[in-house]
């Protein structure tokens, strides 16, 4: 690791001349443009990418990450991630190489689970692949079995009514494979996941498996968080893969009476010490005024999170990297921040918002990377009044050559949404979507689903925006 | 298959009624909208869309064609796909189903190659991984050791001179990877491989090694046609892995006396018969007029080509698909060719341009797939004046939804060049090329590397633009 990161910084020296680096000694590159100097820019621009496109640099840093493990919020491997995030941003030359403290909550799977369906007609039983959902209460030790009911929708649930008492809830409306957007596919499925313990329970069900949030049929579960209600009680909620949901669907179909058995021994443990790690590189003209670029370092259990996130923070990391190397000197700070515990709802997001690292900063602009590491496409971008868009519009000649095509409002994201609400103008790099739900939350989000080349265009358009940012403001 | 056929084709009947069922019978979706009616038009679009995405139907018979194995143009599988696609044409109820006769030249690979590395430093010799590129010549029976001798262009093999004499030439130049454009990548290294031969021959050179054109670093060889010269004597010419051509480049800057063995048995065979084969919707008014859509049947024989050109094949023939379910009556005939002999070539091109059926017909469009099975990112489009582009800007909002956001002047390929020489105006699908030279010419071409929803959004943007030529022309 050393001797990759050692090379990649080398042309600036030991790590921690960087800021007299970034000022003294920094070739010309980009370095001296005037603000609003279109051929400066286009220099500028012309060097991340081909100082990006040349390496694999994100794929590199994304290995590094990977290399932990799975790192779910308040685990071992979390902890470790932190640890060599602050060492990876330090080697690599970052100004104010520091971690801020966040309290997170805790969530063990315990043993792998164990789900078998029991039917009339059959013989014997037949296992499905299921995985509790993130933050559910275990089973009893020995599991339980109930007859599995089929619902699409909470209203075809609140129909049932008392019918549902005393049985496992089967969610199985799948995504909308005919929306040519995967992520509205999702949006319109995932409540199942989400409400779905907590809408069952409150008619009495003792437990819920819930068809996988992806658009394969495949025997891989898809984890994913789940909210409880404070008036009902906790129940037992799992993903049953996308094959066996299609196979308790047609059991169903042919007999009515089929029983599920469910195993499972997770539990929730009392909160723990965790971090976002941050580095950066100083603004030349305006220090205090912050360009966030950054992703979330925490990931699902059941693989090392290559796309969701190691991608985001390992191309926002990348794009640190490529600035330094092109030699520009942003004149507002550009920071990466891998936050922590996105996927439990946004712990660090919330801290970092409130650390009282934050007095004196402004916070600009934030750059959200958590759609993982595929091809980009386009920009969103938020802000009040459009003004963004506008300025985004002028750069376009600048994006296009990166495959940056489209322009639209929106943008955001879990971890940067605190600051959004007090002003922050959300940025976000619009990627091809249609493979994320292949692996999203499941044991294939692994590096090899990561295409290095797709992951570093990634960079190279973070890098970009996030330097023209710097000089011009949103 | 004839189960998935029957099923597919199922709604307008038997396959024979095909004409009929479109004049008589079609449900109502699209089919009764008159000339640029901008609702029956949205309509459409959405059907194709929603029945598309509803479905893998262009990886099912993707399934199917590389089901025959790899497609050498003139070998016995590529007979069998002919016949294997005229079968599919039929029991999808396509009109008009008939195979042209194209006379293609014939290369057999033989048994595999073997290479070997002999440097003097080295105790033993070392393996890399090559292939005989398309039409070499074999070596002798015992193959053939000579000195390497590394170059990484033209100019640099004319100025050794003499020294190339008796040795293998070794062209290292690798694709560019700071172009974010990975065919201008392509485009700028493939030089090597066509005509490399034949200029190292030129000088006395015994063999040629060229390094693979792909932007990974692997163990993988990719094939790909060469041109020999009337006035030079032909010589061995095979690709060189990435991998293995690093290790060679490595050793030659080591030390300069490293022999190379070489052992091919490949041979060119006389002319075999072969065949272009279609099917169409027929245009209900001007059934004369002719929107072409297709990809070309062969393969390189390392793999099952799925990307080059199954993908091609099956989007166009699921475009028709999509088109007879949706219940849409083009104007003018939407014809599906799957071409014979791109790959050496493009003499299925040139038979169908010039075959007696052309009589009578006027090929006023064609979309010519032959870049994978990618994600579609946009259009381009010829034409001598550029109306076309303009009629296509129109369209953008119907094309839109399906990710197609950029549109810009080009389109053609191989096999339609004939027709365009003639006046036929090309169209293309930009697709996400990032990943295709990965892949392409090489054993990694198969089935697994096609998503099937990337391949169904462009099945859905032929089926789309196809209609929208069908009723408005080009």
């Amino acid at each position: 690791m050393k001797a990759f990161l050692a090379r990649r910084s080398g042309m600036h020296g030991p790590a921690v001349a960087l800021c007299a680096c970034l000022c003294l000694c920094a070739p010309a590159a980009g370095g001296g443009e005037r603000a609003s100097d279109p051929a400066a820019y286009k220099a500028a621009a012309e060097s991340l990418r081909v100082s990006g496109l040349r390496s694999e640099g994100a794929f590199e840093l994304l290995r590094m990450i990977t290399s932990v493990g799975p790192r779910l919020t308040g685990s071992a491997q979390a902890a470790a991630a932190v640890e060599l995030a602050r060492q990876m941003m330090d080697d690599m030359g970052m100004a104010n190489v520091r971690m801020e403290p966040v309290t997170v909550g805790r969530w063990d799977r315990g043993a792998p689970e164990e789900a078998r369906i029991v039917a009339s007609g059959l013989r014997g039983t037949i296992p499905i692949a299921v995985c509790a959902l993130g933050g559910s209460i275990g089973t009893p030790e020995m599991g339980l079995s109930a007859p599995a009911v089929e619902v699409k929708s909470f209203e075809e649930l609140d129909r049932l009514g008392d019918r549902v008492k005393g049985k496992i809830v089967f969610y199985n409306r799948p995504m909308d494979r005919s929306l040519a957007d995967p992520f509205a596919a999702y949006g319109g499925a995932a409540d199942q996941r989400v409400r779905g313990a907590a809408e069952a329970a409150r008619l009495g069900a003792v437990a819920v498996l819930v068809r996988s949030l992806t658009l394969r049929v495949d025997d891989h579960p898809h984890t994913g968080f789940i909210t409880y209600r404070a008036d009902v009680p906790e129940i037992p909620a799992a993903a049953l893969s996308t094959a066996g949901a299609d196979l308790l669907d047609g059991l169903l179909r042919r007999e009515p009476a089929v029983t599920v058995f469910l195993r499972m021994n997770c539990r929730r443990l009392g909160p723990a010490p965790s971090a976002n790690v941050m580095g950066e590189i100083p603004g030349s003209d305006r220090p205090g005024e912050i360009i966030l670029v950054g992703g979330h370092l925490d990931s699902w259990d059941l693989a090392t999170g290559a796309h969701d996130d190691g991608a985001g923070c390992a191309a926002s990391l990348e794009a640190l990297r490529l600035i330094r190397e092109s030699g520009l000197r942003p004149k507002r700070t550009i920071r990466a921040v891998f936050f922590m515990d996105e996927e439990f709802g946004g712990t660090g997001g919330r801290f970092y918002a409130d650390a009282p690292g934050r007095k004196g900063e402004h916070h600009l602009a934030a750059i959200e990377s958590d759609r993982g590491g595929f091809l980009p496409l386009g920009v969103a971008a938020g802000g009040a009044d459009g003004a963004l868009l506008g300025k985004i519009r002028g750069w376009m000649p600048l994006l296009e050559p990166l495959g940056l095509t489209t322009l639209s409002r929106g943008g955001g994201g879990v971890d940067i949404a605190p600051l959004v609400g007090r002003g922050t103008v959300p940025v976000s790099i619009l990627l091809n979507a249609q493979t994320y739900f292949d692996v999203h939350h499941s044991a294939l989000d692994v590096l090899s689903s990561v295409n290095p080349r797709e992951l570093e265009l990634l960079a190279v358009s973070v890098a970009t925006l996030a330097y023209l940012l710097a000089q011009e403001g949103p």
